[in-house]
C-alpha cells in the first residue's frame, strides 16, 4: 500500500503504540541444531506476549537482502526502502546528531593527504587524530560559499562531515574521491541539468578548503563522497497524525526517527532507563520508537551470552512498558545479526504485535520457530506499521 | 528488488551455487487422500538436505498462474518473468537450438495452403512430412532481403523457425497468420512508427517466399507468427559476476540458460550423466543450472510411476552432485506439473535451500507438505536466486 492511500485512510485515534526495536535481532543456531540468542534465552514476559498477540518474521527490504540500519528502519517506519533511499552523507550526518533540515546536502569527507603534483598519497591522511580533525573541521567550517550555507563538523580520526544548506540543490552528483591513491582528487559533477548549481557550490567549496589546508600537510585536501539530499520523508504526524517519539541512546538512530518526524528523547543508556523515559512521556505521544541497540553489538562481536543477556535485560524490564498498557505493542528488529555471522545478515527476523484485537495463532514461544507458524506470516518490514495502526483502530475502511 | 539494485549489490565469493531444476516438480495426489509423486517417492538424501536446509513454496510467476517453461525459467534464473517477456518466436527458436543474438528478430512459421484467390484453405498445408519442411526451409533460407539477413530453418511437420538479423529491428510487429481459414495471410504491420521498418522487410520476405513457393502447393504460402526479439536480458556476469553454465539435456532449456549469458555444456541424457558433466566443469564456474526434464514428461503424460521414479533417480545421483560440497543447493522445479492434470498447473512448487547459513526450520521432508511449514515460507520465484546468492554471501548490505 503506497502512503498516499494509507494516508487517506488514517484517523485520529485514542490510543498508544510502541515499537520495540531489537536491533539485529533474528538469529543462527550457535551449532547444528542448536538454538538462537532468542531461543536460548528466559523470555517468559515476551513469551506470553507472544502466546496473547500474533506472531510473524519480517523481510524488512525483501528475500535474500540484508539490509543496513538505515532502510531496516525506515521499513519499520512504514516507508519503502527501496523508494526512499537515504544517502550514506546523511546518515553520517545522523550519526553525528547534526540536525538535518529538507534543504541540506550531506556529504562525508576525509582529510587526505596529496603530493606535489596535487595527487593523492593517502586517502586518510595518515589516519589523523581526532583532535586533529576537530581542529581542521573547524577550520573548514569558516569557509564561506556565496549562495549557500556550509556546516563542517568531526566525525572521528581523518573523517568529517560537511552540510550544505540552501535551497533547491540537488543531490544527482558524483564524488570527489576517485578512491584510489595516485589519482587526483576529481571534480563533483551534475549527473542532470538540474544539479550543476550545488556541482559548482560545492567545488567552490573544495577549491577553498584545498586553500586553507595547504600548509596542514598530511591533511593538505579534502575528499567528499557519499553526497545525499535530506530524504524529506512525510512525517508520522502528516501521514497518520500522530504525535511519535524515538527513545534511542545512539544519534544515528534517533535521526533515524528524527527523519520520520519523530521527537528525539533524551534517555539513560540501559533498557531500564530507556523504558523509564518511556513513563515519563506517556501521555505526550501517540506512537513510541523505542530502539535496543545491545542486541545488535553482541552479534556483531559474535558474542553469543551477550546477546542472550541483552533479550533477557528488555524481557525484565518490559513489566515497566506493559504497566502502561500500550493498545499497540509491536517487537521486532531491524534485520538479522547472527553471532555465528558476526554481521546484518538476510535473514527474517522474528515479530510479535500484541493488542486487544489481534487474532491468536497458538504461538507460545516468541522465537524464529515459533514465529514461522505466526498468524503475521511472512511479511515485508513496511507492512508492519499499518499492521500496528489497523490494531489500534487508526485506519479506516478502503473503499465503500 | 529490481536488477539494477541487485547488481549493485553483488560482489565476487569464492563459492559455487548449484540451481537443481526438476522440471514440472510440483505435483497432486492420485486420489483424494494420496500422496503427490514426491511424496510417494523414496528420497532419502534430499529428505536430509531438507533436515539440515531451508524449505518453501515457489509461485514462479504467482498465485493461480501457470508458468510456461520460459516465464518459469526465467524467474528462477531472478529474472521477473512478468517485465522480462520471451516472445514465441524466441522460444521456438531456442528450441531447435538456433542461435540468438541480441540482434534477431524472430518468428514461428507455418506452411500454408492457399486458394487461387489468395485465401487460405489449408493453416498447416496438409501438416506437411518433416522431409518436406526440411526441404522448403532450406529454399525460403536462400531468400535474400536488402537490410537484413534471414535464416530459415526447419522444426517439425509444417513448422519453421525465421530469424531476422539487423540492427535496431522493433519487434512490435502483429502477425500475418490471420488464425482461421478462408481469409487472405495478413501484412505484417508495426505496432508503434519505431517497427516500420522492420514491417516492410519482413513483408518482403514474406512475398519472397510467396513466388519461391508458387509451384510447392499444397505448401504455397507461409504464415508468421510470435515476432519476438531476443530479450537481451543483463546476463549473470554483467548482474553478479559469476560463471555461469547450463546442464540441460534439451535445447529449449539450453537456450533459456545462454539467453541469460550462461555457457551450456554438452551432456548425455541421463540424471547420471548429467551430474557428472558438473563434476567435469566444477572449476571452471561458479553458477550451475541443471535441468532433469523427465519429471514434467511424466508428469505431461500422465504416468504417475514414472514420475516418482525420475525423482527416486534423481535421489540416487545426489551423492555425486554432493560430494563436490557445494556452498549452496537449490533444488526446486520451474512449475508444478501434476499427473492428474497432464498439463503445467498453478500449484506453488517446493523448494529447499541447503547453505551452511541456513535457518533451520524443522522440516524432515521434502514434499509439497513438508515445505509449508518452511522457513522460506510462500515465495516468488525471481526470490530464489538473491537467497541463493545471500548464502553464498555475494550480496553486501543494502543501505549504510
Amino acid at each position: 500500500m503506497d502512503l498516499e492511500t494509507l494516508k487517506s485512510l488514517a484517523v485520529k485515534a485514542e490510543a498508544k503504540i510502541v515499537l520495540l526495536v531489537l536491533d539485529g535481532l533474528g538469529g543462527l543456531p550457535r551449532e547444528p541444531g542448536g538454538s538462537t540468542a532468542l531461543e536460548a534465552a528466559r523470555t517468559q514476559n515476551l513469551d506470553a506476549l507472544a502466546a496473547q498477540g500474533v506472531t510473524g518474521l519480517v523481510e524488512p527490504v525483501g528475500p535474500g537482502i540484508t539490509p543496513g540500519s538505515g532502510p531496516g528502519h525506515l521499513a519499520l517506519f512504514g516507508y519503502d526502502p527501496l523508494t526512499y533511499r537515504i544517502g550514506r552523507g546523511v546518515l553520517e550526518a545522523l550519526g553525528i546528531d547534526l540536525e538535518l533540515t529538507p534543504r541540506d546536502v550531506a556529504a562525508r569527507g576525509n582529510f587526505c593527504t596529496l603530493d606535489g603534483a596535487g595527487r593523492i598519497t593517502d586517502r586518510r591522511a595518515g589516519r589523523l587524530s581526532t583532535e586533529r580533525c576537530v581542529e581542521l573541521s573547524g577550520l573548514l567550517d569558516t569557509i564561506q560559499v556565496e549562495g549557500v550555507e556550509v556546516i563542517v563538523r568531526p566525525v572521528k580520526e581523518h573523517r568529517f562531515v560537511v552540510l550544505f544548506r540552501g535551497e533547491g540543490l540537488s543531490d544527482q552528483l558524483t564524488e570527489s574521491d576517485p578512491q584510489r591513491v595516485g589519482e587526483a582528487p576529481l571534480k563533483v559533477e551534475a549527473k542532470i541539468p538540474e544539479a550543476e548549481r550545488a556541482a559548482g557550490l560545492i567545488n567552490g567549496f573544495i577549491e577553498k578548503a584545498r586553500t586553507l589546508l595547504t600548509e596542514k600537510h598530511p591533511a593538505n585536501m579534502i575528499l567528499l563522497r557519499g553526497l545525499a539530499r535530506h530524504p524529506n520523508l512525510p512525517t508520522f504526524q502528516e501521514l497518520y497524525q500522530l504525535r511519535a517519539a524515538a527513545i534511542a541512546v545512539y544519534p544515528m538512530y534517533r535521526g533515524l526517527g528524527k527523519l520520520a518526524g519523530m521527537e528525539a528523547l533524551e534517555t539513560g543508556a540501559s533498557v531500564r532507563e530507556e523504558f523509564e523515559v518511556l513513563r515519563e512521556h506517556w501521555q505526550k505521544y501517540d506512537f513510541f520508537y523505542v530502539h535496543v541497540k545491545g542486541t545488535d553489538t553482541a552479534g556483531e562481536d559474535g558474542n553469543f551470552p551477550a546477546k542472550v543477556a541483552v533479550i533477557e535485560e528488555v524481557d525484565r524490564g518490559l513489566p515497566t512498558l506493559l504497566a502502561l498498557r500500550p493498545d499497540v505493542l509491536v517487537v521486532t528488529g531491524d534485520h538479522s545479526t547472527p553471532t555465528v555471522l558476526q554481521a546484518h545478515s538476510w535473514h527474517p527476523v522474528p515479530v510479535l504485535l500484541s493488542a486487544r484485537w489481534c487474532r491468536p495463532d497458538g504461538v507460545q514461544e516468541f522465537s524464529e520457530r515459533g514465529c514461522l507458524q505466526g498468524g503475521l506470516g511472512r511479511l515485508r518490514g513496511k507492512e508492519i506499521l499499518p499492521l500496528a495502526l489497523a490494531h489500534a483502530l487508526h485506519l479506516v475502511k478502503f473503499g465503500a
